[in-house]
């Protein structure tokens, strides 16, 4: 059996995980992202951290395939970084850890990562090929085929949060454009179609006991069966779907995986958005398959294993 | 040096070439397509004219690489093929023509190898990535990655005719939808916003000298500087450009290929569409090359022949 660490460096803290090859999480644990100095440090805090878990291991060097990384940005091929939140420009990220730690590095975007988490052990397993999208803060998604990520040629593959949806829209996304497919999926978009159907009508709704009700508390509202909830989440839904068979008559992926925090509303989102999408689907492509992620916050390390598998 | 045969099957007449491996195209000719008896003399028909070409050349039989073969339909993996204009339901092709011929076959669809075709010989070459989109008839597409081409898990990949263009359409698409790009995108697109276009206003036009401008018309008459052609041709490279942009924000390919009987519009459609493009784009693929194919009729058997290496 070999063994990997799988790396996912958030704005806030760094997870960390040590796998075996076949999938399983034998440990996990994080550490503070060090900021400060355009974070010089975290390069180093990440490999003294490894270096201090191998020293527990029973493991010998050659037992490992080595680090899989995600970053909040790009990962560049020469194994530098950018990313704004942690300031990196070009950062050396792969080289630094590979010098310090003596393991392999490879590294990708979260985004991808968490894509290729989800197609190896999330709710993607066992599709050759699929395509995660992730409604947070905002959209994003990340394109699985043949167990390898698309990239694309200016690493931007699987960015479905910007396809256009809505020719009418007057408002701009924060990528210049508008009707973006983020500016109605994402978590601040469901605020915002909130905010509209709360301020169109007078119509009685639990929403309304909230100062500025967000997409957690809106789903909340529809799973419970407040009606004008239900007609937000019907509309974010839409939207939604007018992306997804987007997504599927280009690719054509076996399934859609969708993850991020608005896919904690579950099976609703499910439903709904599934009764968008068929009318909407190229034939061949009506009953592919919509299903949630599982792994939650732990489908970057997961995925940042997987690529190191895939790029053995 | 190694040789194939191109084959592009279409409900007329069947187009054959003889390729050197290296792209040359030695010889190119056509055989009528006997649709009779469900269209099961077509296999038959093309072994028989490949067996007469091979008499004439001074090639040994291990200097052909085999037989490369696009239908108008899908081919599956099984080497049957289905194709509702030559009345073919899971016909064998590729194992008779294999039989017939003593030479290897592979095969594909039509949209697909001329998409193979387009990025091995035509606008996409020395492109590793691009999508073919044709505006013909309908809106077909192809989409390449490092040279093979993305045929999707329901052998839908590059359906781009199909994504949802307009959330406002009432009318329904021939796959059963409302809004595919394909309602506008299309040859038949076009000439339907011109009779909208023509019937809105009472604004003088050349092309009111027509009973029914065609999409060739309103490109003519655009070029010449109809200033009601030029609005019908914006409209349309509106439209096509939201399907673009969903494109690229999704597989982020090197290239656009624009192909079909509308592309042959030439400098004022690409000039059009990339001025709609470019602001709805993601960020990274504002600068995405959109150019015109160059191998129009004989993009199939380019695609046949580069498809045969691609598989050898």
């Amino acid at each position: 059996m070999t063994y990997g660490y799988g790396i996912d460096i958030g704005g806030t803290t760094v997870k960390l995980g040590l796998f075996s090859e076949d999938g399983t999480l034998l440990d996990q644990w994080s550490i503070p992202t060090d900021t400060s100095e355009h974070g010089a440090h975290i390069p180093g805090d990440i490999a003294a951290s490894i270096l201090t878990d191998m020293k527990k291991r029973p493991f010998s060097g050659d037992a490992y395939l080595g680090l899989g990384v995600g970053a909040p940005g790009q990962v560049w091929p020469d194994g530098t970084a950018s990313a704004v939140n942690l300031g990196w420009d070009h950062q050396p990220l792969l080289p630094v850890l590979e010098r310090l730690t003596g393991l392999r590095a490879v590294g990708d975007n979260d985004a991808n990562l968490a894509a290729m988490g989800e197609a190896w052990r999330g709710g993607g397993m066992g599709y050759k090929s699929m395509v995660l999208v992730t409604l947070g803060t905002g959209v994003g998604g990340g394109i699985i085929l043949d167990g390898k990520c698309l990239r694309g040629a200016h690493r931007a593959g699987g960015e479905i949060g910007h396809i256009p949806v809505n020719p009418q829209e007057a408002l701009q996304c924060n990528c210049g454009g508008h009707g973006c497919l983020e500016q109605y999926a994402s978590a601040t978009g469901c605020a915002r179609l909130a905010r509209e159907a709360l301020s169109a009508s007078a119509e009685p709704s639990t929403l309304r006991s909230l100062p500025d009700p967000d997409a957690r508390a809106v789903w909340d509202a529809a799973n419970a069966g407040d009606p004008l909830a239900l007609r937000i989440a019907d509309e974010y839904c839409a939207y939604l779907a007018r992306g997804l068979a987007a997504v599927t008559g280009t690719v054509d992926p076996e399934a859609i995986v969708l993850g991020g925090g608005v896919s904690r509303a579950g099976q609703l989102l499910l439903d709904m958005t599934r009764a968008h999408y068929r009318p909407l689907a190229f034939p061949a492509c009506k009953d592919t398959p919509i299903v949630l992620a599982t792994l939650y916050n732990d489908a970057g390390i997961y995925g940042a294993m997987a690529t190191l598998i895939a790029e053995r």
